[in-house]
């Protein structure tokens, strides 16, 4: 069966915006969407912020494979509710691709636990970006680097957990260096983050950028069963022990008690 | 000058607990304040739950190397403003020590990005702690192994992330295995995890255990700058890049602005 | 197409010791690759030490996907050309399963970088597997944990590099822990070592056992083409830079010429 | 007691080249070691190729804290019994910072287990380094960035394993980035790789590189005693078991016997 793929967009800037109206007449998801639909082994769709929900029922995420986070203008907007609930589906396997500006998202935050704050510099530089890890599933079809003549700079210090792995690193005409592309685990759910995307310029068209976001759709999926009971923490008690023992000493608990949260 | 520590405590079975009442006069965070002023190095203060701001205000965190962490009955009541304060502070440099229980604690939850469950047994069993990475700071003075004659099992999987380092693992009479001493970093904050220390066992009294903490103490204090900044996306404009650029194409931003959130 | 993998055997105490000989009538690659040819997706034949170029010759190295080494007897033996060939492979994506006493086979300590040392104990006491990662590939198909009624003991200090991950903790009748399951990345391959298979009980026959090695081969396979070209160092010339610069200041090296080793 | 340093120097160039004679008088060894004495903390002298077993006895490795490595034209040269020594001191919990070219030392690459090629250009053109890790004990008394005018171009894909941090990435005139600063741990010891340092530019001179020189030698120098019997695998016989168990089943080897190599 094919990986089914929500793209979340904000939406803002795609409705709003003359020049991204201009780029993605059916706004950035729209397009990503597309770019990930043309691999016969991916079925996208899209989820917008103003939808109910944002667009992410937990009928809908339960049955999400690998979802796409793109946001900008607006991420205090989103529900904390629908936060909590997209990163328990992450820890149960749910792959997630987190774009661009959704280095300050709700949901990218949470699951790194750092700030995720970077340096920025809007002034359509040119951004060339290389493979570090060649073998990566990734970083299939691309050559040794690939150039993005109009970007927005993201510059280090990128205040994030040390990765999985660096699978990009970019260099920018400006003077700066930013690690483009880091993979993550948490729980049983995989994490990409790719920094190019800025919203006035066509970057998601880009053939090398698609190339990279359904590679990491495809490295994303996790086949196993969700681990729905990931969150829990279940008492075993003595006379279920595997190996014999015999309780000892005092006791917090009485028989049978959920443990404190 | 001595590492400036403040050793939290949750401090409600520490009263209301016969058992750890008779155990732990001063209160678990007494015990343990206790044993981090035996090293010279070290000048170690409590702070309790029920104090305003739960002990830990910005100006005194802002002066605290590294917080040791001990909650159980009500995670829950822990301030998220606090929390949020904590993290920061963890993130410019402050060290982190999470106690046994505090696995569940807002705090660590918010650093790891995981859900930080596992599975647990309050039988009075015995636990053998074995030393895998010898060389560690944290093992230093310790024996390639050491027992706790009683503790509460706590059991794999334990869902965080993968460590920088695992420094223990634990094994029961029970069966059961645990990573019980982990080591992480955020921002410029060290974290350490440490399982022992349940709170009807005097295991804040093991010399083993009290010299973990020390060690512990010691490897997590970061005597760089603190990073305040650190939460900051500072924009860093066209005419003062460090090669010369010109700016290209269309912005979003209009000069000065700051970055969105 | 399917997996191509190679079962390489020392096959000495397969032939030599009479308890193995009735265990493995044909060695324990065989037993090994016949649990791997249940699955459909693989095709696994075997290679032994006893044969010419230990029968991995470059030609059959190159059309494998993944190899399975398990040595004990005569690592010395090893010839030293063939480990380094097959190194080479490793880093151009070729897949390694290090399984038991391979621990302190040339390979792995090649690959490691460490001594790869451990404790042990031969006294056919019980293992019990825990599976830490739940929604690793390498587990899936496993309950929570698994037993092996007779085992080799492992215990740690394990001198081995942090891993990528740690999939499988064990836990020993006799007090130890091992951390049995452990994935690495060294260039484009991956390795994944495997601590039960000790030759005098008939582990490699056990239904979870061999789930672990199907689930590790289809993981260890990188579909990606091989890099051969991993261990060059190739010069950029000033004239060929991707952004114009002049050559500045003396240099040591003439053009054309290849770098130092 | 201050940091026992030996600074090793290939000691080819610097005494047949005429710019590099011209650059570094006493060696490029020579200035590095000055430029570490000019800490109190630190004491240290050189050793270069020439000398018998290359100025690295058993005896002087083991009072030595931190070695640096400094190897271009004849990496092949060096012995490869005092390479097993050294990487056993590393194991030990020697720290060893290696320097620019000795990326294709034997050290390295044994340490490593992976082929450490890069791609490279001799054209004296501007590196511009960046700190990722800003709270890195390396990184302290840095600017954000800092330059060296003229520099070696070292590109990636650089082919070592992921590192433990990520502390330095450079960005250069031509167009390429590398990560120039990396972090690994090998047994007790901790490495440090610092990629500039060209020996026809003055690089070691430069005030930048002489801090990241001290703060690494104090990163890398453990305290704790040397893991001398860390190659050591030491059976722990049954009746010297943790926990009491019986001796079941066959066995291969006989009491008191040495495990395989």
């Amino acid at each position: 069966m094919a990986i089914q793929v929500v793209v979340w967009g904000e939406n803002i800037h795609d409705r709003e915006n003359e020049v991204v109206r201009d780029l993605y007449p059916n706004g950035m998801h729209g397009t990503i969407a597309d770019a990930l639909n043309q691999d016969a082994g991916i079925e996208a769709t899209t989820a917008t912020m103003e939808q109910p929900e944002h667009g992410l029922s937990e009928e809908r995420l339960a049955r999400t494979d690998v979802l796409t986070w793109w946001g900008h203008r607006d991420h205090g907007g989103v529900d904390d509710a629908v936060v909590e609930r997209v990163a328990q589906r992450v820890w149960e396997g749910m792959g997630l691709l987190v774009l661009h500006s959704g280095h300050f998202s709700k949901i990218f935050k949470k699951l790194m636990g750092t700030p995720c704050s970077l340096t920025w510099r809007e002034a359509g530089e040119k951004e060339r970006i290389w493979v570090i890890n060649r073998g990566h599933p990734i970083a299939q079809g691309l050559d040794s680097h690939f150039v993005i003549p109009q970007t927005e700079m993201y510059g280090e210090p990128f205040a994030v957990p040390e990765p999985m792995e660096t699978v990009f690193i970019s260099w920018y005409d400006g003077g700066e260096v930013f690690r483009s592309g880091l993979t993550y685990q948490r729980g049983a759910g995989r994490i990409f983050y790719f920094s190019p995307g800025h919203e006035v310029y066509p970057i998601y068209t880009d053939a090398n950028v698609q190339t990279v976001l359904r590679n990491a759709v495809k490295w994303a999926a996790n086949p196993a069963p969700a681990l729905t009971d990931i969150s829990d923490a279940p008492n075993r008690p003595t006379d279920k022990a595997l190996e014999p023992i015999v309780e000892r000493g005092p006791t917090l608990h009485v028989d049978g008690e959920i443990g404190f949260r």
